[in-house]
């Protein structure tokens, strides 16, 4: 099972792209939530009847040092880090007597969250193609005072509907697909089929690559963040687009292909156009082992996905705790 | 309409209650979960079948410098603060061409976050009662190295169930509660008959005092955090208990009525007894208006709850985007 | 004693002078220093012979939740707060038992800190003229990634010299000078007189209007941050050029008169000469009570000075504890 | 050059140098500083007087991502990281026009600080003994409300006086002291005869090693926070002790020889005595290869030292820029 060798993504290929998947306007001039504009009410009772036995998996990472910012990484993160998370009153102040002037014993806590340090959604405002952001906003529209447009607090109330899992991996019949392979067009429809799963519109899709339990397998996550690794190719942005799906997520740090399919000085070509000229919110770093036993176990690859964003006013992503429920 | 005038609680008050109502071991002797535990998967297929039209309703405040710890408090609040969100980098740098060299144009942000500086979960190493939390663990489990039992994250696959609310306030007739106004059992009862909704095991219960809704119009969150309240008299900790429902939540800053009804030196003698003795995971600051009127509107008071905490390792309390689900 | 009317100042009134005191270059091309260069060595050593009592003077608030930023505002501080001074380990956790595993009983503790909301340096990197900052560099070199150039760790070896104190709340025979009052350039030179005190080159000048001790007197900040204060006159910069001084601080929120003496849409005009275009690095919110009572007492206005700022790569300011040594 | 062999320090030892070195009460119950009393003001005059050249060395590291703390480590850190440096607004902001709407272009910071994570000040509140900490106050005094005695703020007006570095390193003939290397009295009473500097009361004394030259040379940290090092022999505490120094800092992380000489389950024996009992406050991190160098030059090896801590209220430590002036 091997990538197709393409020749390399240049400016002018990612000019193409955007040209003809731009959904600028498509919603309105002042839209601010792009695909995720596709889940129809009636697409979340839908998915709502997909709960048939009751469990519910967190496909996050536990938020702590030991998430994968401490990997080494040949692309350096520029300010992500572990979430760092304090005591602000403990059980041994308790413990101590010094809570009883306050007449109650309680503890509580602070934590210092890069907004995509772990399990995360990149928001609109996290990519820009040029001097524009989503919806052909100017991209001056996102500076040190937040994203004025398009804040991950617009979300609120989506981030609910049909999941659907593509098993990329168990359907390549592999623990985890090699770094540097590409998802292609017609793996992606080779895994429904392979499923029986269709992907429609308003769905959260969820593409299963194994990369995330190697590292989680081994404890070190050197060479995840920034590094290495199978997703998307460039190509499954028309795919995408097509299927009308409200979001996506995978396992992997970056969601597409690493090294990527472009010429040197052109990074994350896929992002370029998936945030900014499609509107499309993306999730990374989603742990999917467990729900994708699941799934193979009753051969039944979709369910209710509720994933809400913490509305951080202005942020450009979320650390997210996503549900998958049976 | 007036609470009734009762002996203040003392501290034998509490012993007796504590005495009444402790849980530990229930769910045996390394249990984490506490009343979380009551929640069946059968009662999650249930909840999904309450969503009816497909909408969904955020709980949650935005979170930024706008939030009520800007609030004047009497009680002041040790180390909470509002939400501080930096960016990483920004459109701005975008603009300036100063990210180009990396190949990419992207936005990216931090967050500062006290667990419980705006809507969250109190989890269930949040409260002591003397020298022990939850299920009877030693109160020095909960250090500075963060909460080695109970910890937020272990609640990660669970904020999922039936939701009911119990709208107090239009009960009683008015916009809100008054502060120091007791919600009694009775109270609950009648407002359960009104409503025609019943309360029971496993349920995710929301009561609506309309205090927050007073502070959100006026922007003005003085005597808020940590001052006089509406809230639940001390006596609605059997009520609950008998209910057996899996946690709670309310519209105001500390769930029990303020001035509290203990004499001086126990301070909020609801949390004492709730959440260390009885394992009642509870939630605070919730927003709770727009779901209101919905459940108003059509005169339905349940719905599918969805409320997943941050998976912080080790933490007491999460922030956290309620999701009503109808 | 009242500061004289005059025309309000104009955009071309900054460019005037702009063009008259600007120093780009003075210092070579690749200068980051300004007018901190003024200092020489000897004048480190006379400075040293200053010292004849053997006392010390901090000149910084304390850094808590009880500083200025707490104080309410006209001029909103876009991210400035109160420094978060939070434990990572406790003497209760020692008391408790819980560090014992370690071998070492220790308390440790995190200071989450705006560079400039107490006492603090502003760098050369923290004003803007135009596109352009001290010495000529674009103004894009301060990026999210800080400041490329002139960032404060660059004057890690500086701050050094003899401090000379003008008191012009003792001159003028107030205990505070009122907001609004413009500090001239004859009374500037006429308090140098009065004082038998001489500035000269490579000084740094204190500067005292006495606002800051009556905040500190009544426990309230409300209008110091942003607010009307008496600071220095916009001619004042040429005054300070012909000195050739190192760098000058008072004990207002920002050294400059306020309300500003320029039209509406000029902010702070004295800042857009000062640092960019002359390269001063300025002093804001020093604490001058008992150094100006000891220099009363002695009728001596001079003194060591030693204000080193924490050297955070790419920072545009710094927090600091500045002594004058006696 | 070879460590002499000792039985490893029992528990028993450590009390028995507790005994013979308490310092509890004299200063006076209420005693916060301990030995930073030793300084008379007639020795800052005389300190200031050992500035003849006006050259200024400053001892810290600049605080950025690149520190210590991302070194591999034996000993866990427990919450200290890397100073995290965010920009609140910036040049790019600037030259984007966003800041115009507020009159003034200006950047600004903020930093994200654990007070031990470079170079730094270990305070009085910093390690207990027991139950007790400095002066025999209860260890409880140091809650998560921080140190309500002997907080670093308590020193804001120390830290001033004659520097004295021995070189020992120099002395030995190499380029950095072995790990494990222990520093005995007698070779610090060789390399002050060597180098002919006496060590008097109230000075402020620098321990050069070698070790952190290394690191800075290899720009690897691995094996330098919590690992192996030279440093003091516990024998040292009598040497300070009668040579009532006020202060000493080292190049190491940790100031005394590590391995340590204890058994296990006895870290860092010669920390217990220091600051506990003797009130001996240290520095640590401390860069001295240029100063030394520069006192090799002229063999003179005292010279004014000036390093005021951050006054954050309760800490029981503090980041420092420290001079050295020659």
């Amino acid at each position: 099972m091997q990538a197709v060798d393409r020749p390399k993504l240049e400016k002018r290929d990612l000019e193409e792209a955007a040209e003809r998947l731009k959904n600028w306007g498509k919603w309105g001039p002042d839209d601010e939530l792009g695909t995720l504009n596709y889940t129809a009410p009636d697409d979340i009772v839908k998915a709502a009847q997909l709960v048939r036995k009751g469990k519910v998996f967190s496909l996050a990472l536990n938020l702590d040092n030991k998430g994968p910012q401490a990997g080494k990484t040949k692309f350096p993160p520029v300010g992500r880090f572990n979430p760092v998370h304090t005591m602000l009153r403990t059980g041994t102040d308790a413990y101590s007597g010094v809570l009883d002037v306050r007449g109650i014993r309680s503890a509580d806590d602070l934590v210092i969250l890069p907004s995509q340090c772990a399990t995360h959604w990149d928001g609109l405002g996290h990519i820009f193609y040029g001097d524009h952001m989503w919806n052909g906003y100017d991209c001056r529209t996102v500076s040190s005072f937040g994203a004025a447009k398009a804040g991950i607090e617009k979300t609120k109330e989506k981030m609910v509907g049909r999941g659907v899992l593509l098993d990329v991996a168990r359907f390549a019949g592999v623990e985890r697909l090699p770094d540097g392979f590409a998802i292609t067009n017609d793996m992606l429809t080779a895994c429904e089929a392979a499923q029986g799963t269709s992907v429609g519109r308003g769905d959260y899709l969820l593409i299963r690559t194994g990369q995330i339990e190697s590292h989680l397998a081994s404890g070190n996550w050197d060479g995840y963040p920034g590094g290495d690794a199978p997703g998307l190719a460039f190509e499954t942005l028309d795919w995408l687009q097509a299927k009308e799906i409200a979001a996506l997520a995978t396992d992997t740090w970056g969601v597409e292909v690493r090294p990527n399919e472009s010429v040197e000085g052109i990074n994350q070509p896929w992002h370029w156009i998936c945030i900014p000229i499609m509107g499309l919110t993306m999730g990374e770093i989603f742990k999917l082992d467990e729900l994708a036993k699941d799934c193979d176990g009753d051969k039944t690859y979709d369910f209710m996905f509720v994933a809400p964003a913490l509305p951080v006013t202005g942020a450009v992503g979320s650390a997210v705790n996503p549900l998958a429920i049976r």
